[in-house]
C-alpha cells in the first residue's frame, strides 16, 4: 500500500484553492488544534493562580479523574505555579475559583460514541460539560491549549466553545514491524494522540520483517519471528488500558495472507511454498503468502484469532489483505487446481475466498473486520470497513456499495510530504457527488506511519507535528482550510506536545551531535534548517535499505518539512511584491548565512565523515546564496543580468532540485522566482 | 540519609591535590571513560568500512551475541556505514576483516565475578578476549569509545588494553518513590550504566511517598500506596532480565522500619501508632515507623520477603534502615514496655532487634542483607553489607569490625555538586590506614539519585554525565585523578551516551521551550548556560516542595554544573597569568554577551511569566559583564579602580553568590579574581 500518493494531491490542492481565497474565520489569539466546531470569543479572562481549584459534578469516572490530575500537572508544569489544592472537589466551587467539569456518563470505546463537549471560560470561572467523559477529556485538551500569558501572568481568555468531531474514526497507524517500536514510543504517542483528539491507534503488528505480539498458543510466532522484539501480552494489555484511559480504541492489524514471512519462520506449513523461511530484512512486496487452500491454515487462524480477539477488546480487527503479488500461488500446482475446482477465476477471487473464511472466523468471535482496498469484492459482507490506501476513488466506490470506509491515501506521513498536502486531503472532497447516506459511511481516516525508514529515534518527528494537520482535517469542519493559519497553530502546538515525552523536536539536535563525532555540530545544524528529505518512495527505491541500515544520517535528522524554507519562500513572495528594504535585508541575511556556513561545514566534515555526503548540497546552497545576493543587487537597477547568468542560475536550480544524500533544498523554488524576477 | 555531604569534600580535595600535581599519563587521543587499567598505544589504525565483520570464538552466550548485535548497530549509527555482513561468524575472520571476540564462559551475576578483558587493535584486526562474557561486554564498550574519525573515515587506533575493575560493586541508586520513574527511565539508564561499566542497579522501591512494586500477597501495598504508579511483577522481571543482559545486578531496597508511610495506607496495623495513614506528599524525615514489637509485623514481613526474594534473584537485598526518628516508638507505651522487658537500652537497640529478626528471615530465603549506616550494631552478623551515606568514617569502622561496605557519601548526585567533587571522593582515600584485609571489604560504591526534586524529565540530567566520574573512580586505578582530563573525556562520552536514549542533554532545551510559552527561548538559553542549581539541601530546605510541585523551572532545566562557567574560570586564570590579548578578547566576548542578553530576556519575560523569577539573576550577570569590561580596561593601565568601584564589585559578587530562584552564578568566583587583580 505504498505507491499511489501524488495524483490525488494535485486534484485536492486545486479543489481547495477557491476555499483558501475566501475570507477565513480569523481567531488570532487562539492557538487551538484541531480547531473547535464553534468558538465564540467573549470579553475578559480567567486568571490562573496557585489558588486554582477543580471540581467535578455528575458522573465522575476514574478515567475523568485521572485526566484531570494529568491536566492539572501539565498546567503546573507550564506555569510553574505551586497549586495549593491538589484534590478534586465534589462540593462545587466558589466564584472565580477554577474549573468545574460535568459529564453525564462514561463513554464507550465504540465508533460513533458521543465525543462532544461545551467549554465556557469567563472571569468568574470555567465550566466544561460533556455527555461522556471522553468528551470531557477532549474539553480538557482544548482548555490546556487555551492557556495564554501576559505581563500579569497566565490566563484563559473568555470563550464559549461548542465542539464535536466531523468524523468518528480518527486514527494513527503505527507500524511496529519494519522497525521495532518499544512500548514507550507507543505510550507517549497515545498521549499525543489524545492531545490531538485522535481516537484510534491502528497497530500494525505483523509483517514480513517481524511478528510483534507474544502468542501463547503459537509461541514460535514471536520467538522465531521477531529477533526478541515483541510486545508481551501484559504489555499489550497495559497499552490498551492506557489508550482506553485516553478515550482511544486500539485496532490491531495482523496482515494476511501476504506480508507474512515472519509467521512462516516458525510455522512454514502456513505458506504457499516449501520453507524454510527467514525473517525478511529487505523492504518491498515479497512473495511469501499463506496457503488459502488448506484446511490446516484455517485451523491455525481460527485458534490464532481466538487468542488475539480475546487480547484485543475493540469491536474491530484489521486483517490487512494488501499487496499479495500472487507469485507463490501461481507457482503452486495444488493451489491452481483448488482454484479450478472451486471456480475461482483469479487470485483476487481466491483471496476473496480466504477473506470470507476469515470473516466467518471473526464473526464467531464477535469481531468486525477492516481490510485494505484489496478486500473489496462482491463476496465481502458489507458490515466490513474498507481502508483505502490507493485513493479516494476506492472510498467512494466502497461507500456506494454500502461499505463503511476510512481513508489513508494522502495521509502517509512516512513519505515526508508537507503538512499542507495532508491538511487539504479531505476524505469527502468538496464537490463530491456522494449521497448523504454514502457520506455517513465514510467513517474518517488514519495517518499512516510506516516504518521502513523510521526508527524509534526518528518516528516521532515523522508523526508530529504534521499529524496535527490530519487530526484537524478529521475533527474540524470541512470549511477550515486556511493553510497559513494551520501552520501558525501547528508550530505552537508542536512545542506543547513535548510535555508528553515526544522526541520529535529534541532528537534532531541529538542526531547532529552524533554526526559531528565530538565536534560542534553548529554548521550541520545551520545547513539542516534549509534541507528536507526527498519525498515519496525515492529513498527505498534508490538505496537498498534493510532493517540493519543506519537511519542516523542528515536525511534522518531532517524534519520532514523545512518550516524555515517555507517562511523564506513567503519572504521572497513579499519582497517581489512590495520591494521593501526590510524584506530585502532579511533575505540577504539568510543568503549570507548559506554562503558563510559552507566553509564551517567543510571544516567540520574533515573529522566527521558521516557528514561528507552533504558537502555537495551545502556547496549548492552556498552558490544559491551568492547568486541570490547578485539577483537582489539587480533589483531597482537598469542593468539586467546577462543570459549567461540566467542560464547558470537555471542549472543551479536544477542541481538544487536533484536529490543528494536523499535530501532536497526546498528553497529552490523561491530562489528560481527571485532569479526570474531579477532577469525581467 | 540526606544531610552530611560537605565536610568530607574538603578533606578529599586537599588529599588529592598532591596527586593532581604529579605528571599524569596523558593519552590525548583516547576518550575512554572509565579509563582502563593499562593502555598501550601502538602505531597504526584499524580502518572501519562497510566490509567490517565480527566473529566469535570460545563460549558464545546469548548475552554476548546480543551485545555484539547492539554494538554493531551503534557503530552503524555513528558511522552511517551500511555493513554488508550482519551475521556473526563462527568460522574466524581473514586478515583485516574485523573483530574477533573470545570469552571462556558465561559470567555469573555475583559480587567479585571476573570482569576483566583484553583488547588489542591493530591494522590487521581487533581481538577482544575475556574470561567471562561480562568482561566481553565491558570490552565492547571500550571498543565503541575507541572509535575515531579523520578525513579518511572512521577508525580504531591501534592499542593494547588490559583492564579490570578496582572495586567489584559499582552501583547507581535510582529512587523511584519520591517521584515515579517509568520503566523506560530504568531501561535507558541500564544501557548507560553498561556503557559506564557500572554493575549494580540499587532500586529504591518503597518510601513514605510511594510503594512501587506490585505485591500479589499484599495488593493494598501498591493499590493504596502508589497512586497507580508502580512496577508490575512482569515489568520487574523484564527489567531484571535486561539488566542481567548488560551484566548488571539488581538490588531492590525496601526501606524499613522507617520511610514506610506508604505501606501503612493499606496495612495500618504494621505501624507504631494508630492510623489511618495517607501517602506522604511532603519530603523529609517522617514519624511513621513499623512496630518492631509485634509478632504480626514479622509474620507480615516473612511473607512479604518470601514474595520479594522470589521476584528479585540477586543474592543481596537492601533493607534501608535509615532515619528512623523514634518519635512514634517513644510515644507508644507498649513499645516502651517491650524495650524494658527485653533489655533494649534505646531505640537504636530496638532497631537492631528488628534488623536481627529481618536478618533471620532473609537468611531463610538465602539472601544477604545490605543496609544504611544505622544498621551497624554489635548484634548485626558481619556477612552483611554496610552502605555508608554518612561518611567514609562509617566505612572504615565497618571494615574494621569485619563488615563489607559500600560508599554513597560524596556520591549523592541529586545535590548538584560538581563532577570533580564526586571524582575525587575515593572509597579508600589516599593515605588511609586500613589493612589489606580491611581494604578488601570495601566493595565499592553507588551514585545515589534521590528524587525529591527530580522527575522523569530531569532525572537523566542529574545522573549523567557526572555519574561517569563516579564510575571511573570505582573502576579505574586510584592514581587516575586528573580533573581536567576527566572533564575533557566526560563531555565527549556524555554526547555518546545519547545514542542509548538518555534525555540528559536534550531535555534542557525542551524545558526552555516550555518556559518561553510560545516565544523564542534563546535569551533564556543564553542565561542558563551561566547558571547552576544551588547545591546540597538548599532547595528542599527553603521551598515547601511536595510531589505535586512543578519541577519545570529554570533551576530544573539547568544542568547540575555549568561547564561553560568552568571553562570561563580557566580562561580568567589564563588571562591573569599571561595577559594574552586573545584571552582578553575571549573574556570580553563572553561578558558582552551577558550584558546584551539581559534586555532580550526582559522582553521574553513579558510574555513568559514562569521566567520572571530569574530576572534579578540576569540583571546581576549583566552587571558582572559591565564591571568585567571595566576591570579588563584597567589591566596594563597605570590608573587603578577606586575603592568605591572595588566596594561595588564586592557587593555584586556577594549578590551573585546568593541563591535566587534556587540558582547561582558560578562565574562569581572567577569574576572576583578578575576584580581583585584589576584593583592591584
Amino acid at each position: 500500500m505504498r505507491r499511489i500518493f501524488a495524483s490525488i494531491a494535485i486534484m485536492i490542492l486545486s479543489l481547495c484553492t477557491y476555499i483558501q481565497g475566501r475570507p477565513t474565520m480569523q481567531s488570532p489569539d487562539l492557538i487551538l488544534m484541531p480547531y473547535p466546531a464553534e468558538v465564540q470569543i467573549e470579553p475578559g479572562v480567567f486568571r490562573l493562580s496557585d489558588d486554582f481549584r477543580i471540581a467535578v459534578e455528575g458522573a465522575v469516572t476514574p478515567r475523568l479523574e485521572r485526566a484531570i490530575v494529568r491536566a492539572r500537572q501539565r498546567l503546573a508544569g507550564r506555569t510553574a505555579l505551586f497549586f495549593t489544592c491538589n484534590e478534586i472537589s465534589r462540593d462545587g466551587l466558589g466564584e472565580g475559583q477554577g474549573l468545574v467539569v460535568r459529564c453525564e456518563r462514561a463513554g464507550r470505546l465504540v465508533v460513533n460514541e458521543d465525543e462532544s463537549y461545551r467549554l465556557a471560560v469567563s472571569a468568574g470561572g470555567i465550566r466544561l460539560e460533556a455527555r461522556t467523559d471522553i468528551g470531557g477529556l477532549h474539553g480538557l485538551e482544548t482548555l490546556l491549549q487555551l492557556l495564554q500569558a501576559d505581563e500579569n501572568g497566565f490566563f484563559f481568555p473568555a470563550v464559549s466553545i461548542q465542539d464535536q468531531p466531523r468524523f468518528p474514526w480518527r486514527g494513527l497507524l503505527i507500524d511496529a514491524c519494519r522497525h521495532w517500536m518499544p512500548v514507550d514510543v507507543i505510550l507517549h504517542n497515545l498521549d499525543a494522540m489524545a492531545a490531538a483528539k485522535l481516537n484510534v491507534l491502528h497497530w500494525h503488528l505483523s509483517e514480513d520483517q517481524g511478528f510483534r505480539v507474544e502468542s501463547k498458543l503459537f509461541p514460535k510466532l514471536h520467538q522465531l519471528g521477531s529477533d526478541g522484539l515483541y510486545y508481551t501480552q501484559e504489555q499489550i494489555r497495559e497499552i490498551i488500558g492506557i489508550a482506553a484511559d485516553r478515550g482511544i480504541r486500539v485496532v490491531p492489524e495482523f496482515d494476511m495472507p501476504g506480508h507474512a514471512t515472519s509467521w512462516f519462520v516458525g510455522y512454514p506449513h502456513l505458506a504457499s511454498a516449501a520453507g524454510p523461511f527467514k525473517i525478511e530484512r529487505r523492504y518491498g512486496v515479497m512473495d511469501p503468502v499463506m496457503d488459502p487452500t488448506k484446511e490446516t491454515t484455517y485451523e491455525f487462524l481460527e485458534a490464532f484469532w481466538r487468542e488475539m480477539t480475546a487480547l484485543f477488546p475493540d469491536e474491530y480487527v484489521h486483517i490487512g489483505g494488501d499487496e499479495n503479488n500472487g507469485k507463490m500461488w501461481n507457482a503452486n500446482a495444488e493451489i491452481q487446481a483448488f482454484k479450478q475446482a472451486n471456480n475461482l477465476a483469479d487470485n483476487h477471487a481466491l483471496q476473496a475466498y480466504f477473506n470470507n473464511r476469515l470473516y466467518k472466523i471473526l464473526t464467531r468471535y464477535q469481531k468486525k473486520l477492516v481490510g485494505w482496498d484489496e478486500i473489496l469484492h462482491p463476496d465481502m459482507p458489507n458490515n466490513s470497513v474498507i481502508h483505502s490506501w490507493r485513493g479516494t476513488q476506492a472510498l467512494v466506490e466502497a461507500a456506494q456499495k454500502g461499505y463503511m470506509s476510512i481513508l489513508s491515501n494522502g495521509y502517509y506521513i512516512d513519505l515526508c510530504q508537507s503538512a499542507a498536502f495532508h491538511y487539504l486531503n479531505d476524505p469527502i472532497p468538496a464537490g463530491s457527488q456522494m449521497t448523504q447516506d454514502e457520506r455517513k459511511r465514510v467513517l474518517g481516516g488514519e495517518a499512516a506511519m510506516w516504518s521502513e525508514i523510521a526508527t524509534k529515534e526518528t518516528v516521532d518527528s515523522r508523526i508530529w507535528p504534521r499529524t496535527l494537520a490530519i487530526a484537524e482535517r478529521l475533527w474540524s469542519p470541512a470549511e477550515r482550510c486556511d493553510v497559513d493559519d494551520m501552520y501558525r497553530r501547528m508550530e505552537r502546538i508542536s512545542v506543547q506536545l513535548e510535555e508528553l515525552g515526544l522526541l520529535h523536536l529534541k532528537n534532531s539536535a541529538m542526531m547532529l551531535r552524533r554526526l559531528a563525532a565530538g565536534q560542534d555540530p553548529e554548521a550541520a545544524q545551520n545547513l539542516l534548517e534549509w534541507l528536507a528529505p526527498v519525498q515519496g518512495y525515492y529513498r527505498t527505491d534508490h538505496t537498498p535499505y534493510t532493517s540493519f541500515s543506519p537511519f542516523t544520517r542528515m536525511v534522518d535528522a531532517a524534519p520532514p518539512e523545512s518550516l524555515p524554507a517555507r517562511r523564506f519562500a513567503r519572504l521572497v513572495d513579499a519582497y517581489l511584491e512590495e520591494r521593501k528594504p526590510g524584506d530585502r535585508d532579511a533575505l540577504l541575511k539568510v543568503m549570507d548565512g548559506w554562503e558563510s556556513n559552507h566553509d564551517a561545514l567543510v571544516r567540520l566534515i574533515k573529522k566527521a565523515p558521516a557528514l561528507r555526503e552533504v558537502e555537495p548540497t551545502s556547496a549548492i546552497l552556498q552558490q544559491l546564496g551568492r547568486a541570490g545576493r547578485e539577483a537582489v543587487s539587480y533589483f531597482g537597477k537598469k542593468q539586467k543580468p546577462t543570459a549567461a547568468w540566467s542560464a547558470r542560475q537555471k542549472e543551479l536550480i536544477a542541481a538544487a532540485q536533484k536529490p543528494n544524500a536523499e535530501l532536497l533544498i526546498p528553497v529552490a523554488g523561491a530562489m528560481e522566482k527571485l532569479f526570474n524576477a531579477a532577469a525581467q
